[in-house]
């Protein structure tokens, strides 16, 4: 049986950006955390939803027709196939709701963004 | 395309207690939201893992064998085939992680706890 956990403290155990780090398994789907700065490479998901809350600071998914700018407590899906990339000016903390072994760049392998599939915290 | 939302304008829309409402949905998953207040019937769900994340309040998941209490930002999994309740002394407003179509009451059927499925806000 799981045991509960509290997202600050998970939070508090990495420093590194755009690395997912796995908190909980189910269903198929996995709930990661991350932290987020700069901007990550624009890319899709052939057959992933994504969805995004915010937990702390800003954060912006840019679609190639539209900017969505979300702040703490606000969540915003991402639907397969559609194309978007996501930015933070300053460090963002934000949770992910998305099928288990999610790539994180989708469609695109990139060296420095491309992040290990399973990593916990 | 889905648009963003604000947790907390949504859970201001309603007042009920124990009636989840989605807010979100993605690979056969919802996320749903709920205000609880009270305790629960005793369930378990046959096929789906259930998660809950505190976002106001405190909470408890209570199991035959012990009680696990949140408070903001603190999450648990609780997988299929375990009984478990759920209750709170005061008003606590929960996230859920869950299949769609995910009856509250799991196994059991409660005429005052049983929510209509697929309800939103």
């Amino acid at each position: 049986m799981s045991d509960k956990f509290a997202l600050d403290q998970k939070f508090a155990q990495f420093s590194e950006h755009w690395r997912p780090k796995v908190v909980a398994a189910l269903n198929g789907q996995e709930i990661k955390i991350v932290k987020v700065q700069g901007t990550f490479p624009w890319h899709h998901h052939d057959n992933e939803d994504e969805f995004f809350l915010v937990w702390k600071g800003r954060f912006r998914v840019e679609f190639r027709d539209r900017v969505v700018d979300l702040g703490p407590g606000e969540g915003l899906t991402v639907p397969r196939g559609v194309e978007h990339r996501t930015a933070a000016d300053e460090e963002a903390e934000v949770i992910l709701f998305e099928p288990a072994a999610t790539r994180n760049t989708g469609n695109v392998v990139d060296a420095v963004y491309t992040a290990p599939d399973g990593a916990k915290v």
